[in-house]
């Protein structure tokens, strides 16, 4: 028996530390990807439910990608649930890197991917991670976030997103995060996501994240990045590595001189075929 | 190109008004099905997603099958989203009709199908929606829910799980169902699902339902037709129609003189194969 008799786009659904992506691929770049199709494809009730979508597609078919970007480059033309677009997401590139080599895109396991941020090297590794340079973190000064009338104070860390990473020794179990956090919006104009990190051991620190325009989740691949920043600095460091425990998982973080590489689990659940009238039917709504 | 490159066992994903499933057929009976994979395709991260798994198995392969089944029918092997047996499920069977016509493992729109709770006749309709036969609503008393101090008597219906529908002219909306509404525990000794139900118009009337266990749910198979059967009784009939809102859609249920009929969207979403090395390594775990 074949029961595979779904006729509409292909997919897949993969996660990193449960970071979740519905992964598309389209690689003559013909896919009509409404709102409405990404809004129905990351529901978690009526569609597959993800955090975003991962459009595979060649960069020759994106018109606003950067224009140093080879245009045979695969692409990760990445939109949020609601069907905004975004630049770049860390654990999203690391399942993208993954699909790459699963599905035959790519031969080798190094190899260049493009974002709206630019290209991003990625490497897949044999025990199924992957490995994604994130480039430089810039740290831009001091702050502190306020949560329940008690002051964080953290470094503030831009990597395409402006970060505000606080290491503390608070009992992180005991923080409401259902709350957003407060922040000072002089150093931080659009918002900032903060990460609440605390040492656990020689090299290692636990996170919890709350993600500007979304709360709390169980993941954030910059947000491990600008932890890792701050928990070196922290210990008198601006180079080295860190192990980082988020709840959706672990990753690690190798922060150089000149960039920083982001290490950790990416996974593909399955995947198939899109059913053609539920695909046509959102096209139309 | 083809990238439909998993290697595991088949599967699709669907709902009925929000309640979701991931189908697995499984024509053999030779699927190892473990709590541990139930629990992993079901969460919302780590996974598809889901309330729960509907395994496709014809009933000779089900050693605990009511006798009284024809070997050859399909059977809904139904589990919950923690890997625990359920007897039945009225959005479940429902989609579950709608994959075996799809799918072509059935001709025809009007079948049988079996359950734990015994043979549900079934009936698919070329708009997506389909029927299915409930059986016959026992009411057997009157009791009350309370909630945040106040009393909403109702109607006690026993539907192979006990409900009670409880028809108010609250405004449903201020309901905190955050909070489990308090029951007469000698009356339901295994713990009751209430429905609110407010009529909101000739024929209709909205519900929202505390499933126990659960919490409250955006749909209710047997909920509705509770809902249904405590709406009649409140307009002083015993047998008619309601068409029944709910968070995740709309249903039309009827009453009989000696059964209920639910009918409501069931839509697939698509579908493909699970990754192989994803399925060995939880049926390690």
């Amino acid at each position: 028996m074949d029961v595979r008799f779904f006729e509409g786009p292909e997919f897949a659904k993969g996660h990193g530390t449960q970071n979740d992506f519905v992964v598309l691929p389209d690689p003559d770049g013909e896919l009509k990807l409404t709102d409405a199709h990404v809004r129905a494809l990351c529901d978690r009730r009526r569609g597959f439910g993800a955090d975003g979508v991962l459009r595979v597609v060649p960069t020759a078919a994106i018109p606003d990608a950067p224009a140093d970007l080879h245009p045979d480059v695969w692409f990760m033309d990445y939109r949020n649930a609601d069907g905004s677009i975004a630049e770049m997401c860390g654990n999203g590139v690391r399942v993208f890197a993954r699909y790459l080599v699963d599905s035959g895109l790519v031969t080798g396991t190094e190899f260049p991917v493009g974002t709206r941020a630019g290209l991003r090297q990625v490497r897949t590794h044999s025990d199924g991670g992957s490995t994604v340079d994130m480039g430089a973190a810039n740290v831009f000064g001091e702050s502190a976030a306020t949560l329940a009338g008690r002051d964080f104070p953290g470094l503030a860390v831009d990597l395409g997103n402006p970060h505000l990473a606080c290491v503390t020794d608070a009992d992180l179990d005991a923080l409401d995060l259902a709350e957003s956090p407060a922040h000072d919006s002089e150093v931080f104009p659009n918002g900032v996501n903060v990460e609440f990190v605390r040492p656990t051991g020689p090299g290692r620190v636990r996170m919890r994240v709350h993600e500007r325009g979304v709360g709390e989740t169980r993941s954030c691949g910059t947000g491990t990045v600008a932890a890792a920043v701050a928990a070196l600095r922290a210990d008198g460091e601006t180079t080295g590595s860190r192990t980082v425990d988020v709840p959706g998982g672990t990753v690690q973080v190798e922060v150089t001189g000149v960039t920083t590489l982001l290490t950790g689990p990416a996974v593909l659940v399955g995947g198939g075929r899109i059913d053609a009238g539920w695909w046509r039917q959102l096209a139309g709504g």
